[in-house]
């Protein structure tokens, strides 16, 4: 019931992905999804609304879409939730309904950003929201995290991991930055991944690592603010080509232009993934249409069949730090 | 003698802008910076590398350019520098040479990032880079510095000031971010602007507003993601565009697009500006050509004239805070 475009394209995109052979259920009230093509239906009667503060509509709704999908992967009726709903709230519920996996401090967010061009799998950039303070010991288990569901999701043998800062030298950025740097140069902690190093803001969309970590407020910042540069960017110049003017011209380029912004479409990329939590949960656009909730549905079913909760849950170890 | 393209590039940045009137003072070893045109030369033996160790660099080399420039500053020989040279060195050298302002906690570093098509001057981001960590003081002072140079620079009465985070609401963000909303929302501080709350990553290029301030570690990494993203995805076009079945057609449409891309040029700004210095330090970009550097000196020479360090002075106040 979440997103702007629910429930006719979740119904739409669920339906498709189970045309596709997964198995899919519809979470919501019962009558009220439209023509779900004789799907099996969970009952919930509430929604909790995209701008409505997650935790207390969490812990308020209990009859919520979110709350009984997370459910129902605690009850092992499904292996793993889908939602174009409000981030926090889709969140909140998995991490209270699901739970944390043993010795995860904290759960991440893992959003995918693309590498266009390059022929490398996107980059994992965690945490990218969920915990706006954070922690050494909780990057660290962010970057083992992350290494496993670069493993699981695109099948990367020992992941490169980077530390997202303001130079590459281990000197720069907050305390925080240079604690964690410490611990991962240390390689404790890095038998399944190769920690590279600090990383910058620019070296996003080049492929310099499978993995970047990053606190989940300056992770939060650098991915809108890639969106949004990204996105100002291509309406500029989608608007310049639209021009009557240069309409010949633009027929001629427009095609060519389209396999970038496909590789740059968020929609293309499934959405991201709370990870630490017993369970996959995988949060996707608030503007979802239904092409990217089969997308999201699919990589759900593969982690979930891949078995990246198991992978996820042995790769976390205690971390000893200061602050942890 | 700073930059990638110097000296050069940089002294013929200073004869054009000469030509125009300003009066350019050249900082580097007499006889060693090619034809300098009749410029009058300030003589100084060393260099700061551009990987060089900023603190120590300044430190050990007392004859480099941009330390003797700052003390050109200091001693009232020039009334502003303009390096393209190591940006920590040259904050380093303008800090401890030029000195803080009174009653400044720490100076930041203020970037001016276009709002192109909008009508609207750049949005001033500071601290860009200058202090990975900050106290709630440093920040609501940045806000009064940020729109002291707003108004300076660009002419705008009462500036609009809004708080880098991750969400619009008041509770989103670090604790920082929450107590110097508090500070700013109070409106003990907002007598020269107006703050108009928590903006995000993907609001910049919209003109949302006339200063956005952060700490300068999230700053530096919201800075290095639009560059990089601009970048990227200018360079992916351009890289279509250059192709050979395409030629005509891109012969039409470049034209088309070279202003949208003259507003995202980080050579038309001027460059960043270090604010609560007593003087006035332009830093540019390290590739700056000599265009880029005629600009930074007539935004530098502009702002010298313009009253910029008597108006920051003015303008910062002592601020009560927890941890101030």
């Amino acid at each position: 019931m979440g997103g702007d475009n629910a429930p006719a394209a979740i119904v739409d995109g669920a339906r498709r992905a189970a045309d596709g052979g997964i198995r899919v259920a519809l979470v919501g009230p019962p009558g009220g999804m439209g023509d779900t093509g004789g799907l099996p239906e969970l009952p919930a009667s509430e929604v909790i609304g995209m701008d409505e503060d997650p935790a207390q509509g969490v812990r308020r709704k209990k009859d919520s879409s979110l709350v009984r999908a997370a459910e129902a992967v605690r009850d092992g009726a499904a292996m793993a939730t889908v939602s174009a709903g409000n981030t926090g709230a889709a969140m909140a519920a998995a991490l209270l309904r699901m739970g944390r996996l043993p010795g995860v401090v904290r759960p991440a967010i893992a959003t995918p950003i693309p590498n266009p061009g390059s022929g490398r799998p996107p980059t994992v950039l965690l945490d990218s929201g969920a915990n706006a303070e954070c922690s050494p010991a909780m990057l660290v288990q962010f970057a083992q995290m992350g290494a496993a569901f670069a493993a699981a999701r695109y099948g990367t043998g020992r992941p490169t991991v980077a530390l997202l800062s303001i130079g590459e030298e281990k000197s720069k950025g907050t305390p925080l930055v240079k604690e964690v740097h410490a611990l991962l140069a240390g390689g404790e902690y890095s038998s399944t991944f190769e920690f590279i190093g600090n990383v910058e803001g620019r070296d996003f969309f080049h492929g310099v690592a499978d993995v970047v970590v990053a606190d989940g407020f300056t992770g939060n910042v650098a991915l809108k603010t890639m969106e949004g540069s990204m996105r100002f960017l291509i309406g500029a110049v989608t608007g310049i080509l639209g021009r009557p003017d240069l309409a010949d011209d633009a027929a001629a380029v427009i095609p060519e232009l389209l396999p970038l912004a496909a590789e740059l479409d968020p929609e293309g990329t499934g959405g991201a993934m709370l990870l630490g939590v017993d369970g996959v949960s995988v949060i996707s656009h608030g503007s979802s249409t239904a092409t990217a909730m089969v997308n999201a549905i699919t990589v759900a079913h593969d982690l979930a069949v891949g078995g990246l909760v198991d992978r996820v849950a042995a790769a976390v170890t205690e971390v000893e730090a200061p602050g942890a």
